[in-house]
């Protein structure tokens, strides 16, 4: 796939970007194994995901959900030639750095895994190495991008094969999208200085505890050494490339309960860059057939024909209804 | 491990904070038995904590959890050449007393057990032997400093290998710790006089009883004969200890919910001095090896191909989720 860089930025964002948007138009499926790592390239998956369990059964088996085993990332990143991507929970820059050390092509800080810190992001522009965060809204989205991560996707409720999360989530980016591309400048202010709260939030706990006033927070050093002004200014940046752009600045992928060829085609149409596929294969009574038949449909997402056809004697995962699931049940709750 | 005694109080606190800085570095490891302390001592462990159950067993038995069986302790001393630690309840004098005369080289004043004293911990000033207490806050650290704890652990949620609740602590003491480092005199005074105001709370009560009036507290005694002004004037001292020193004036250890090595190598990157493994390791399906990779990747925190390297084909315990865990639950919510 030929990648257009001039739309990019410089540096190392330039590369990581670029990385990116190399999987664009493509399915991104979850593999637990080398042997569903095979079906998912053969399947013309433009990369795999490497994992210990997928997301129904991280949800299924509660507990504590990390970093995969380095040992079974590095069978599977020997198995195939796609990019292998693996997941960190939130806040685990040790994780992060033990993935990029192992020479994975691209991290995902994903809320599917339980979060390692309750307040903050890894700081993404420490790193080499690209990554992919979830969001709801496009103020999640722009955090992330202001935090360094080259890739946006929507959260949508993992491990549901229930895909109305993502489209809720993709259509709050894409409005969103749309209020900053009709904001003049003093609006993109407003929104940068909202769109920044969340980072003082821990410093107010503390100062509420040690001064009893969250009044007496020094704005000076707040997220990695980058203060208040310097998120807001960072954060402005980054809404006026979203303005200048017409779009987010780096790839927005859909995630999160994408369980059929028609859902996967639904998120294209939506304006998705590619797709990301977790429990709906390897859930799915032949993932085989199921993963060419959505990367079928994602390539092919307002070829009705095809769809029907790839969908034919197809069974999606049973999956789970998300308006009876309780707020705490929900992973797209962690991080914001 | 050389220590540098200079930096230390003088008399009895050079000591006992010397001693507890002797672990600087390190891993300390939960053991029950005369075999677990034998494979933590060859797996590196600067000290061994002896219990009667691992946190995750305490949670899981309910009931009242105590000091442990001295015959056991003992037997744990005879068996390994490193320093042997035992837990008390909080506020349990008698039982840090039996401790004390049994030799053992630390004392865990610890939420772990349940507490035996609803207001007050121990008055730790009043012995030889150094002890360790767990901090959710910098408030919490300055008080356990004020009574004499010569090392300061965080909470976390111990037995749930979930490490996000040590590192919300070691972020509340980190962030608590700068606050302090760019307060001035009068903020320091304000909040010296904040907290001490958990020394008042037993006195509140009972004035509330016999008066119907809980200002009628006479301020002259509030914790073993010292009074407000005493207990002001010290926190004082404390936080003035901490803003020159830039730092806890005694050793910080991470604790509550380390499972893997790499969050220990986590911990000591956001600057804990060492790290206590309780549940992590003899939960785990290969507790030699997971004792040997933590303290590797606690030694080797910031040298990931190391961690990579210690992590593969390690499975870390399956682990609780403190998110849906009720406040009533949590052992961290003890003393305070």
């Amino acid at each position: 796939m030929p990648i257009d860089l001039s739309s990019l930025k410089s540096g190392d964002d330039l590369l990581k970007r670029g990385f990116a948007k190399m999987t664009k138009g493509g399915v991104i499926m979850d593999v637990t194994t080398v042997e569903q790592a095979r079906v998912a390239e053969s399947s013309g998956a433009v990369a795999v995901m490497a994992l210990e369990k997928v997301p129904a059964d991280i949800r299924m088996a509660g507990g504590v959900a990390r970093m995969a085993d380095p040992m079974k990332i590095k069978e599977i990143m020997e198995a195939v030639t796609i990019p292998v991507m693996a997941k960190v929970r939130i806040g685990h820059v040790s994780e992060a750095y033990t993935l990029s050390a192992l020479g994975v092509d691209m991290i995902d800080e994903s809320e599917v895994l339980t979060p390692a810190d309750p307040h903050y992001h890894i700081n993404k522009k420490e790193f080499k190495i690209p990554f992919v965060c979830g969001a709801r809204t496009v103020s999640e989205a722009v955090r992330r991008i202001f935090e360094g991560a080259s890739m946006i996707r929507t959260k949508g409720e993992a491990g549901t094969g229930n895909v109305i999360e993502a489209v809720r989530h993709m259509w709050a980016v894409n409005t969103g999208v749309e209020m900053i591309k009709s904001a003049d400048l003093d609006d993109l202010a407003h929104m940068a200085s909202r769109m920044s709260l969340p980072y003082l939030r821990e410093k107010e706990l503390v100062a509420e505890e040690v001064y009893g006033d969250k009044g007496k927070v020094d704005l000076k050093s707040l997220f990695y050494g980058v203060g208040m002004e310097g998120i807001e200014a960072s954060i402005l940046e980054v809404l006026k490339e979203i303005k200048e752009a017409g779009r987010l600045p780096v790839v927005n992928f859909a995630a999160g309960g994408i369980a059929t060829p028609a859902d996967g085609a639904l998120m294209m149409k939506m304006g998705a860059d590619g797709v990301f596929v977790g429990s709906g294969i390897f859930k799915s009574r032949d993932p085989n057939e199921m993963a060419k038949a959505i990367v079928d449909a994602v390539e092919n997402f307002e070829d009705y024909e095809i769809i029907g056809q790839v969908s034919s004697g197809l069974s999606g995962m049973p999956g789970i209804d998300v308006e009876h699931m309780g707020e705490d049940l929900k992973l797209q709750n962690r991080g914001w």
